[in-house]
């Protein structure tokens, strides 16, 4: 196991990996920005005539149910079986109504997805525990979030990401932790569904080491986010840093910079 | 009456209430921002599957039409009925097309609208009297904004909050006045559509009262714009400046920054 | 042939025309700040019970096909046919897919396009030529740029707008090449559905001189870049900026400060 964030970043932003996102109307925007900013082109369609077409071209395959509908989910489907990079689900929402909950479910089973990323009420309440969640924010889930994303990574058959203060991947064996990040990033919307549009960008540039490519992901945002953080004011500022900072991001001080406990 | 933005502001970030929004795809992200940053949470959902699960736990709900169309039309109309909240409606360019005007209009009969927050020619066309309109920009109204306000509330039986250079806010009998705000607002689109967003947020505080909440949150957006504008250098610092603004709002002193005549 | 952005600026700003757009989901909020911030009104609708009333009010029509589905596409259909003012097209990912390549031949068949707008791979792939496209970003067409620009105004008859590190805008016959703007600007998704949208402002206050409006547009967005980047950390600070940019435009200096060869 070899996590190594700036080694990955460096290959991605020479290969500038497509990553084809059908997410939610609040952070397209947001995401693809993220994407453009870290290196990776982002590419966002969601027509039933066009996905699967994309989705064999891209490096990876982001789907995230924010704001979903049954043309959507339908063309996520599609897409996620037309694939030919790994997949990333984002269940924004799941366990806070029953359609989110299903939809989230039917993706995981239909679909081999390589990394579900969220909060760990989402997970937690995915995984069939319990868990309090508020619209789309995690208010607590009765377990830890390491035990949160060991328990979902099993529950599943692949990689869970889970993020808060602290965040956790796991593979359903090991679990890595990532202590990076900032307190403001819970002060922007879309920040979350950005951490996966990168998972995506570090998966098409390391397809084949799921857990690798989640952690280094996360502790590039992570790391982005402390930067962000430095002159922001407050969610306006920050938000508009994170930008630079993603851009602006060094592979070579980023290893020294992440920090992570395997 | 009891116009303390301060104090309702100071409960809001305790419980930060859950804000439901069917809204336009144009500010979709300004306004969950603006929800944020404030203090409470906001979902975004549009789908009929989920809109009245969603609606029944939402402390409020806000309703706006500025990119509407059938579907969500639909589950605007399904989630005011579940609804167990107060309801917000932003008629976003009524009176620009028939299809918007007829909407509002019918968004307004079926469903127990607690505020109509829109700016003087959207209002007073829906009312019934004259006025010009540029897309959704309002040009004049034959009336002063004051009256529009009595006149809306009195045509729709319920609060009407009509933003401007002053807004204006009246239940039919009582009209009050906010001068807060700053010229900028009007340079960034969807400041409108997140004053909606804002009053939603308060009305969730404050259900019985929607006269004062709807006051109290342009009266709070206001003082924020007037932050913002403080270091802005166009509409774009001025935006995200916005939101560090509405962050960084202290309770304590605002009811004495708020400028509000009864 | 006159081409003067700093008269055409001054009048716009005078006239403030409404530009409809039917865009994609990712920029919607972008282009309706950039219109808004530049002097015009942005108007955001595609409802097929109300497209024909807009186009037909509005001084242009922006069609951007940047997130397209089948309903979208018919409202643009319509619109097109509706408009009284001159018609812009963004051909987004056009080469991409064949959804999008086939939408964009529909759209310049059916309709009295006035300017198409693009990149290089877009605009060549469209006009039947060879280029290299990933998603939506162009990796380079076979021949130069201003040789596309005069190809594709001729393959569809209306003036042909190539956007890259030099803009170069004809008519068929005469080529401009525009030499404003800065690296940052393809560091921010919509960018160039931003530099559509004031194309479309243009066009509303120049309709007999399309070639001049886009060319002019260009300059002048190209200018707005160059200011937006004096004090950017990155792309996040440069997109807040470039609002206040194009705000802050002084069409007095606009003219000298613009580099077109013609």
């Amino acid at each position: 196991m070899a996590i190594s964030p700036g080694t990955t970043l460096r290959e991605l932003r020479e290969r500038r990996p497509l990553v084809h996102q059908i997410t939610n109307y609040v952070v397209m925007n947001e995401t693809a920005n993220a994407t453009l900013a870290l290196g990776a082109l982002p590419v966002m369609a969601h027509a039933l005539e066009e996905v699967e077409e994309l989705a064999a071209l891209a490096g990876a395959l982001v789907l995230n149910i924010g704001t979903l509908s049954e043309h959507w989910v339908e063309a996520m489907v599609l897409a996620g079986k037309a694939a030919t990079g790994p997949i990333v689900l984002d269940p924004v929402g799941a366990g806070a109504t029953r359609y989110r909950t299903e939809t989230a479910g039917r993706l995981l089973e239909e679909l081999d997805i390589a990394v579900v990323r969220g909060n760990a009420a989402e997970l937690a309440r995915l995984a069939g525990r319990e868990a309090e969640i508020r619209g789309v924010e995690s208010i607590g889930a009765a377990e830890s979030s390491a035990d949160v994303a060991r328990d979902a990574a099993r529950a599943f058959g692949c990689v869970a990401s889970v993020t808060g203060p602290t965040d956790y991947v796991s593979d359903g064996e090991r679990v890595v932790a990532i202590h990076n990040g900032d307190e403001l990033l819970a002060t922007v919307t879309g920040t979350g569904c950005m951490s996966t549009a990168i998972t995506g960008a570090f998966l098409a540039v390391k397809p084949t080491e799921p857990l690798e490519a989640a952690a280094e992901a996360l502790a590039t945002f992570g790391v982005a986010g402390e930067d962000a953080a430095l002159e922001a004011k407050g969610p306006g500022t920050f938000h508009a840093n994170l930008y630079d900072a993603l851009y602006n991001l060094d592979p070579g001080s980023l290893d020294a910079r992440t920090n992570v406990d395997e």
